[in-house]
């Protein structure tokens, strides 16, 4: 049985076979759908729960084992681990995750704003590279200004900015530009911004980070 | 032609042809290895360079692109982005990277100490999960104890702690710990560390940080 969020489903039309069990559900149906493939497996079924990405990054792996932890199943579960999207970007931009850095969803969802400010806060004060999952949707517009904001408290205006849309899906678009100038740019739901450290540059279409070696 | 480093190269064995042209060089070689790829794409040849993991977390892709953009060349460069061992790391031990998290490499053979320890300090106070790179070698064994004196200011004693040696190579061996009791663990240079969030909890062999849904 493969179960999985409709999108995710459709893009893997062409791996499932006619004889396979699908279920497909919409956005926000995490839980029932988590408990929908938790049962069918105590059921005895063999499951496959679909994740875009990696499914260990803020993605299916994590609740699937919660509800095993939460009811104390018995119950085999492996995870198979993909290409977050913090580094399906990275390659589409160059090489921007050279150095420490660090992952943040601005979604305010299921974690308290306040909670991810102060993340903010300390990444940029750490001068990391920082990769931002869920910038911006219809309804969330003002996160990424402020992301923005508390980075240019502590990253230069003309730090560099990598921009992906869509990161290895096929209609893949990037976008190499600044602090100063990212908000120009269309940064929606499928987007993945990575903002680099102090010592990131570009060169044509390319965004790296030095590791440090001597040329 | 393929360049890489030895390890590298011995793993792909079964997928080099015997027509192949391989280089492999030593451990801290890098700038030598990129060159002799850089110069052989110049010549026209169609090259290679293997990371293992993912090539663009410190991997060769920054340094080969650091050449391209130092001499301003012209040479198409594919990146090919890969799960590297945070991700892989992490779906060994069940989900510990959930939510927002850090990759930090502690070694100082490139990166000053100084930035390294900010970046400790930084990380375990904005309550990321945090994923170690390069803990320890046979020359550098103090940074992994002054990284975890520097997470128990601001991360209680229990908090999780995952050990994954060798992840997803065939010889992979995992333990979950706390901070209390990480060094009484073997950890070496094939060896990634996953240090949880105020959240993390254990269960079974399962290291699991909540994405925050209600269950």
């Amino acid at each position: 049985m493969v179960v999985g969020y409709n999108t995710y489903i459709d893009l893997l039309e062409d791996l499932i076979d006619e004889e396979q069990e699908v279920i497909s559900t919409g956005m926000t149906k995490e839980v029932d759908r988590t408990q929908l493939a938790v049962e069918a497996a105590q059921d005895g079924k063999r499951v496959a729960m679909i994740s875009s990405g990696d499914a260990g990054v803020y993605g299916m792996a994590g609740l699937v084992l919660e509800m095993v932890a939460e009811n104390e199943l018995d119950l085999s579960v492996e995870i198979i681990p993909g290409i977050t999207a913090a580094n399906a970007a990275a390659s589409t931009l160059g090489a921007p995750l050279m150095h420490d850095y660090a992952v943040i969803s601005l979604s305010d969802l299921l974690t308290p704003w306040e909670v991810i400010i102060d993340r903010l806060e300390k990444a940029a004060a750490g001068d990391f590279v920082i990769a931002l999952y869920n910038p911006k949707s219809k309804q969330r517009t003002e996160q990424i200004k402020e992301a923005r904001n508390i980075f240019l408290k502590h990253k230069a205006p003309d730090t560099p900015v990598g921009i992906v849309r869509s990161a290895k899906r096929g209609t893949e678009e990037m976008m190499i530009t600044d602090l100063e100038n990212m908000l120009n740019h269309e940064i929606n739901m499928v987007t993945t911004v990575i903002i680099g450290n102090s010592e990131t540059f570009t060169f044509a279409d390319l965004m790296i980070t030095p590791r440090g070696y001597e040329l």
